[in-house]
């Protein structure tokens, strides 16, 4: 296999279609100068649509499965052999930016198209997937895991979650909004993975770092350790009484809002002190407050409602979490005649990265002369179902100025092209990744071909 | 003057009397079950409306202001001298009761009611008065003292708050709203009282206990010493930036609801610290919340508006107040890089009752057989306006389950009828309330007459 820094020389052709891809998807996804792309809704069907098209003009061949994630698949000279995956997904949070998600697959299509300006044919087959409904804790309520397109690949979103999610915008559940966008909802129930994710090579996702952290390192790249594992309590309810502001003595009260605020300031106390022990952990409850159609400035506040989320390496420190919330809102509640109902809490495990692919991507970037520096990822993101599923996995973070998740991100465009092209490098590999078929013959598993991804 | 028991000797007719009209007052007021009585909207109207033809046909003089309060006047024998004004309100909280305001309105009905049935003529004039918008804080966002009406009729309410004053259900100003329902802002602007306050013998309000007091204390009567003052911070913002809730570390996010639940929790302290020293304090944060257009369960969120409501008979302490909040929120912002506008400072100074008004008020009540016990109003009332005025001024509660601002008010008519008895004899006394004019010739004081509040 070539190493050469010489071996896809144009690569700055490839940086510069991607840069156009990512004004296209601006401009289709754009409604009054914000980015909507609610999953499952318009705006990410209209991101599906202009990648699709693209992998079309590359000769990519197109497949859409019953959850509506669409593959583009490259496939590569060894026929039959575990192939690579890269993906990311197009949906994005309300008033988001443009690179959350599309960064990851713009990156893999910007591959493709260094392959096909190099004449350079990858060993591999290369399966570039857009998830579908990765930021739906955003855009549904209920219970669910979100990561909704990924999870259902892999036989993991069931009948449950697909009635007990429910669209923010119009309470209906995932299962009609699935629907409603013309996939199979029966198809996903069934809970079979639409692939075996064990014959993967391997699972890359290139990704904007959410947080400040390259910036401050001024670092264009990191390699990803791993993904945090989160606890999320998605809608609470602090239940007190209403009552008039004035003329109930205070301490006849069941003042909700006060109660929330003490249960918020006790448990931003045990993650001080979580950080203070140096534990991996961040915390936030995003969604907080009284009832709009009921609380008033002249009545005690009789009921608050609130989202938490608490994100960590630790998978024992989300363990003491789960514990430690329940036993607070008992503990506060009771001693001010108020009910704190956490309802269930959602938990998904940290997700550990594959050594040899995080040493894979460092050394392509060397090779290319980039800089790399070893990172957490905040976030969740698909690639943590995959690597949980076994799939050796990687993702490499691209700087990006003011965070994710608000209009203001604000990726390099030099940034984003170091970082395809070590993906790009990555994906011409053929010895790194799972250990070939030959040494595991019991487990049955086979070579993903492209056809697999299909769904007519 | 009579001062027997048998003054008003078929009473129980004119307390079914009562018992009918809180019936249609529900009846003409309720939208799908729920009462509806927006200051300045279609609901107060209906229940101005009934009130009207109910005074008609007890042959009262009916008027109507420029700012809309209506007056119901039985002319006195005594003419030409100091009457008494007996009022309150006919708006409600969103999702009120039947009785809070409409109570003391019904009660002065009632009164006249009697007389009528009795062939009794009082010896001054007595004013029925129906208040507008005194419930404005549920109605009204922006800069504004609420009770409205009153401060209208006292030349109080001036051109800045008819603009600033915002309705929460289509943003109109308080100056267009009153124009939509037919009266006059600019007469209001002018600041001109509609009558001479210091010209009345006195002003009472029948009320029902806003809090659990009366029901604790098992007595169906309370008298009134005096009514809260209030310190209100009506729009408050806690300012950080939103952030990915996963991928930012725990000390640089600016994290709006961690420092406003922190904000919340000292001040609560504060509370309980002024309790602790014997003072007379109550403290609600009623509206308190992110903002559902941006907030997420995957943001740190960066933003969340709140009231605050703090209420004592202490004027010392809610000036303690005032320098406490904006230091506090220095204090807590400025650790968290987070900025907390408190906006402007909204005060009213406790008001005192008049000593002999108390007294004969408690003097009526032993004499007709009831019992009743000294209270403070926690809740403001058209009646402290009257009161910081110079007018003798009293306030009697009646019992009532389950507080108010909320549906579940409950009076029972026999309280009821036992706080509108007294009324009733307080409005036949000519020796108490305020010194005859001829005492004070330097003061221009004249007697009220009814065409004083006849608007046009």
């Amino acid at each position: 296999m070539k190493r050469g820094t010489d071996l896809l020389p144009d690569w700055d052709r490839s940086a510069a279609y991607a840069a156009e891809l990512f004004i296209r998807l601006r401009e289709v996804t754009s409604v009054d100068g914000r980015i909507m792309r609610p999953s499952y809704g318009p705006g990410e069907q209209a991101a599906h649509d202009l990648i699709a098209e693209a992998g079309d003009s590359l000769g990519m061949d197109i497949g859409v499965d019953a959850a509506g994630n669409l593959t583009l698949s490259l496939a590569g000279s060894e026929q039959g052999a575990p192939g690579w995956m890269t993906c990311s997904h197009l949906d994005a949070v309300p008033d988001g930016g443009n690179f959350d998600g599309a960064a990851g697959v713009v990156a893999g299509l910007a591959a493709v198209h260094a392959y096909r300006q190099a004449g350079v044919r990858p060993p591999r087959d290369v399966h570039v997937l857009a998830f579908r409904g990765e930021e739906g804790s955003s855009w549904f309520n209920g219970e669910h895991k979100s990561h909704f397109g990924s999870r259902a690949l892999l036989g993991q979103l069931g009948c449950g979650e697909l009635e007990s999610a429910r669209s923010v915008q119009d309470q209906a559940s995932l299962r009609d909004c699935i629907a409603r966008a013309g996939f199979h909802p029966e198809r996903i129930e069934a809970k079979r993975p639409f692939i075996d994710p064990t014959s993967l090579l391997g699972f890359v996702e290139l990704h904007i770092e959410q947080g400040p952290v390259l910036v401050d390192r001024g670092i264009a790249l990191g390699t990803v350790q791993g993904i945090r594992g989160t606890l999320r309590v998605r809608n609470a309810a602090c239940v007190g009484a209403y009552a008039h502001s004035g003329a109930v003595p205070q301490d006849q009260r069941r003042d909700a809002v006060f109660a929330a605020a003490h249960f918020a300031a006790e448990l931003e106390h045990a993650v001080q002190q979580w950080l203070g022990d140096g534990r991996d952990v961040v915390c936030a409850m995003g969604r907080f407050g009284t009832d709009p159609a009921r609380h008033s400035l002249t009545k005690v506040p009789g009921e608050l409602r609130f989202t938490i989320d608490i994100r960590s390496l630790d998978a024992g420190l989300l363990r003491e979490a789960a514990g430690l919330l329940p036993a607070l809102a008992r503990r506060v509640g009771g001693a001010r005649g108020v009910e704190i109902q956490l309802g269930p809490l959602d938990s998904a495990p940290p997700a550990l990265m594959d050594p040899r692919l995080i040493g894979a991507v460092a050394q392509s970037a060397r090779e290319l002369g980039y800089e790399t520096t070893p990172i957490a990822s905040g976030a969740g993101h698909d690639t943590a179902n995959f690597a949980a599923a076994g799939v050796p996995a990687a993702m490499i973070f691209v700087r990006n100025q003011h965070g994710s998740h608000n209009p203001r991100e604000a990726m390099d465009m030099n940034d984003f092209s170091r970082g395809a092209h070590v993906l790009a490098r990555i994906l011409l590999r053929s010895d790194i990744g799972a250990a070939p078929v030959e040494e595991a013959p019991g487990r049955g598993a086979q070579a993903i071909r492209t056809s697999h991804f299909h769904d007519d």
